[in-house]
């Protein structure tokens, strides 16, 4: 069965010896109270309920699965997973860096990322619960009215209730323009009431239903009647499974049901619902017709929390690898036996099964670094007293988030095969429980926009729409690192190629850019291309910071040799994967466009 | 419910515009009834049974699994599996290339290439059946006493009988020098009688045990006494389910049980099994202390079976997502709307999934030349009179195949990956049939050796070993095809990238060797990267030579112009892979042997 230890030391690394986290929460609303020892002791208690709490779940929801009774509409969680919530909610974890005015206690969103690191590597499948109600607790806190929040976004902090998010139909994914779902003013009062009759069908609602809490808030994007076409005729709604009132209290069942749940290869603890809102009673949330905008707010959190989850199971794939590794006797070194005692040598002296565990060593810790560095934006986005710190928070975390998500998974995929492979036959079968790190992290380059989506956004939306803002702070960034370090002679082996790989950066951008003027059709072909490209070069800004504040704090001896030793395994050998993509950017769009679709066969 | 059509043109053009497989039929024993009609007829009613008999249970398979029953030992496979290979005896497909001596008809052992595909396309785990008991064939082929292969050859060849493998211990994989199943000689007249008592405990022994067939005969590898440690001590013993003895005549249960079945990620219609030798009967095959020897002239063949079952995970893989991409309506174009007439474009409008579509239709198409290529070197190897070509044909076989298994099962783990990702959330439930595709081909980069195993087979043994035989076979044929291509303008597009691929190709194995000469680490840390590099150069190779035979036959125009589409979208966009993997290759082994063990957390 496979175990999880919460990397607490490399957690508390990257907070406060690379990112400064600390002195940064001090000069933040909410932050005062965020002092080292407070998170200290905050971090300990997630890791003990993630690791003693969820992680002996993880197994049990994929063995077991939800369970749907169709003539109650009702879902069953796995074994033990409703009274993992339960202790989830009574430790105040929901409500962490919610605002204090509804029960929250206001820490700075940044302070999540190790919790919800910890959470998914522990239990993927149940952290869907708790992110789907930070997803509606956003949306609400943003573009609720007063009394919304109070009503609805009170009792999700609380626990009590949880949210959705109701995008996906069974015709459109990616193309929420397409969405059919409907909303009405109702019958009384000609919506004089405020309520809208939603209906309409969602596929792909995690946590649409379940048996944790008392009410469910789904937040649901429909078209008000005489909507313009597309995009820019899409509403949000508030619609709760049991009808609720600008008085708080709940009524009866709403006609918001669970029509069926999915039987999906992975994350099979979580419930994926059908949804069913057949005349639901709902609230308008945010201005009419400006849904999606709402949608994409949330979004932006959503995706820094997937590539989290990717995050968690590299770290998970890579702590089980690294056991069997160094447990498994297999075949001898080529270069002479290393245990000439045992009856042959641990699979870790292979040079190969060391690729693979470096390459997960280097995606987690560096992917550490980049997804913990996002969330430290969101808190100056939200909180900073400085308008133009706010702002250029925006830009940076607007332009590294499709990075962070579209990265952290992919290379999830890669650590999480990595896992199985280094598992052998052992790794194919449920017993050993590492199979299902891959099936779990199947799901993470897919929802929340797939991997393509997130290209389209990096290059289309965030680099083209806005002359590069977002990448010219990132690289004055890089610029910056560099130049503070041109004179350590400890840090020249990295500083050297990462400010080639941020100058090939820029002119690649700027080559792309002339392109894409001339022939739209250039931002697709580059997109997928420049996302992964962009990951690694960022990451190997990372991996260079990561050596210098290594050096630079009271971590041991070993500690700051094996970050010195894995930043020279990622520049030597992950780095390098910039030029096959760095080519194939440089090849003509004619070799993908040309041929006639009839031609594929 | 996805769909299976045999790609037969493609299969057809490979073997006979692009592989000539016709003109060397007729000068191979056996070969000669094998003739263009003959062939045509095999391919249409194999194309038959895989689309109508396998494809429609594979999906079932993987839904209800194999039972095994604790008290009786017995498995039963999958609704529908075991009707489906009565059809498949009864259809002769069984014996196709076996010797007509024993059954068989005595094909050349390449035209079971495609068949292979076809079952594997149509249904992976059912095809695991017929593959293991092709390879217990081929051992008592070559290894088996005259009475041994009358014994148990011919039931098999016959589709009476079926075979195994047993190799696998649960101490040792990738390591059977490590293997502790022992065989002594039988009690009664010390051994005279000619059986041994074969004790110990197999696992991983796909079609172990199921309920096709009244017997099963086991391979099974173990130590004699007195045998020396390591792999120089391990012999071959046939044990039959059934005891049975020179006469031929099934007597009582033997006691080779099944003690338990695996629950796998995929293939779950395949029988995997734990299986107790407890004193069991068998006969040695092969000398004594020579067991290995006889696995590996198994393993070869083995090897490209399951470098084939990459290959048709791709095909299938590609198939169902070309029709998706078609028929799917989501977003349009960025250079305008496609299908103005449409809500949406369709997927295959969109760049990234044009990328993934040509990935898989290259992967299929250069790895079936590729996979085909190899099985046409088998048959020059079992049946060419003249000895130099037998041994040239050896040698490019043995240096290919691990390029084949290792290239084929990566890519099909790509190509799988790409069909869950342009199905999006639909590709993740198992209700489209896409996410099987994904878990059934993760174990083809692990059994019958991990890539690993490959690529040091590859690098150490096929390279340094020979001093590249192989590889020097190989490039004489490429530079051969550059030579007689020099003057062809609408190939020169291919043949000049090709010939500094494959002049980079010896420099760097050249390079390689001299440093692994140094340090014999270099080998190990060369080998995966250099695994891809080769398979890289070796499909753009069957790629430049597929535009050219496509270009020399009486194929379709369409046809012509998507081989040369397509094989400028390998050239582009897939080629430049070697990149990085050259990149690494030069890097240096420091990079990733230096770090202690201990460092790595």
């Amino acid at each position: 069965m496979s175990k999880y230890n919460a990397p607490l030391t490399d957690m508390r690394f990257v907070m406060f010896d690379l990112l400064k986290a600390e002195a940064q929460y001090a000069r933040l609303p909410g932050g005062e109270t965020a002092t080292r020892d407070v998170l200290d002791a905050v971090f300990d208690e997630a890791a003990k309920f993630a690791e003693q709490v969820l992680a002996p779940l993880n197994a049990v929801g994929d063995e077991e699965g939800c369970h749907f009774d169709k003539t109650t509409g009702t879902v069953t969680t796995p074994a033990g997973f409703k009274q993992a919530y339960a202790q989830y909610i009574s430790g105040g974890w929901g409500g962490l860096t919610a605002p204090e005015k509804y029960g929250g206690q206001h820490l700075p969103e940044s302070i999540g990322a190790p919790l919800k690191e910890m959470l998914d590597s522990a239990n993927l499948a149940w952290g869907m619960y708790p992110l789907l109600s930070h997803g509606a607790s956003e949306a609400l806190k943003q573009h609720g009215e007063e009394w919304q929040r109070e009503v609805f976004l009170k009792p999700i902090v609380e626990g009590r209730w949880t949210g959705t998010m109701c995008l996906t139909e069974s015709h459109c994914g990616s193309d929420l323009g397409l969405l059919k779902t409907r909303a009405e003013p109702a019958a009384e009062g000609n919506g004089a009431d405020g309520t809208y009759a939603v209906t309409g069908t969602k596929i792909f609602i995690s946590a649409g239903e379940h048996d944790f809490t008392e009410n469910i808030v789904h937040l649901v994007l429909a078209r008000l009647p005489d909507a313009p076409a597309g995009t820019k005729g899409i509403s949000l709604f508030i619609v709760p499974k049991f009808k609720t009132g600008k008085d708080g209290k709940m009524r009866e069942r709403n006609a918001a049901t669970c029509g069926a749940i999915e039987h999906k290869m992975g994350i099979k603890g979580s419930a994926t619902c059908v949804m069913n809102f057949d005349a639901a009673e709902g609230w308008l949330i945010g201005p009419p017709n400006r849904g999606l905008m709402a949608m994409f707010t949330m979004m932006n959190t959503a995706r820094l929390a997937v590539g989290l989850q990717g995050l968690a199971l590299i770290e998970r794939a890579y702590q089980n690898s690294l056991v069997y590794a160094r447990e498994r006797l297999q075949m001898r070194s080529l270069s002479g036996a290393k245990f000439p005692d045992k009856p042959a040598d641990p699979l870790i002296v292979h040079p190969d099964i060391r690729r693979m565990l470096f390459t997960q060593k280097a995606f987690a810790e560096g992917g550490r670094a980049l997804g913990y560095y996002a969330a430290t934006l969101v808190d100056l986005v939200e909180r900073s007293p400085d308008a133009d710190e706010r702002k250029r928070a925006d830009e940076l975390l607007s332009f590294i988030i499709p990075i962070v998500k579209g990265l952290l998974t992919e290379v999830a995929i890669e650590c999480t095969y990595a896992a199985v492979q280094i598992f052998g036959g052992h790794g194919y079968i449920h017993e050993t429980g590492i199979e299902q790190f891959a099936r779990d992290a199947r799901i993470t380059t897919i929802y929340e926009g797939t991997t393509q989506i997130q290209a389209l956004d990096l290059l289309g939306r965030k680099i083209m729409q806005t002359q590069g803002v977002g990448l010219k702070h990132f690289l004055e960034e890089i610029s910056a690192f560099c130049h503070a370090n041109a004179q350590n002679a400890a840090l020249a082996e990295f500083v050297a190629p990462l400010a080639i790989a941020a100058k090939d950066w820029a002119d690649l951008t700027q080559a792309i850019g002339k392109r894409a003027l001339a022939n739209p059709e250039e931002v697709g072909v580059a997109a997928v291309d420049y996302l992964f490209y962009s990951g690694y070069v960022a990451l190997a800004y990372f991996w260079a910071r990561s050596v210098a504040a290594a050096d630079a704090s009271a971590q041991s001896g070993d500690f700051k040799q094996a970050k010195r030793s894995t930043a020279r395994f990622y520049f030597a050998r992950i780095l390098p994967r910039t030029l096959t993509h760095a080519a194939t950017l440089r090849a003509s769009a004619e070799s993908l466009m040309a041929m006639p679709d009839a031609q594929f066969g």
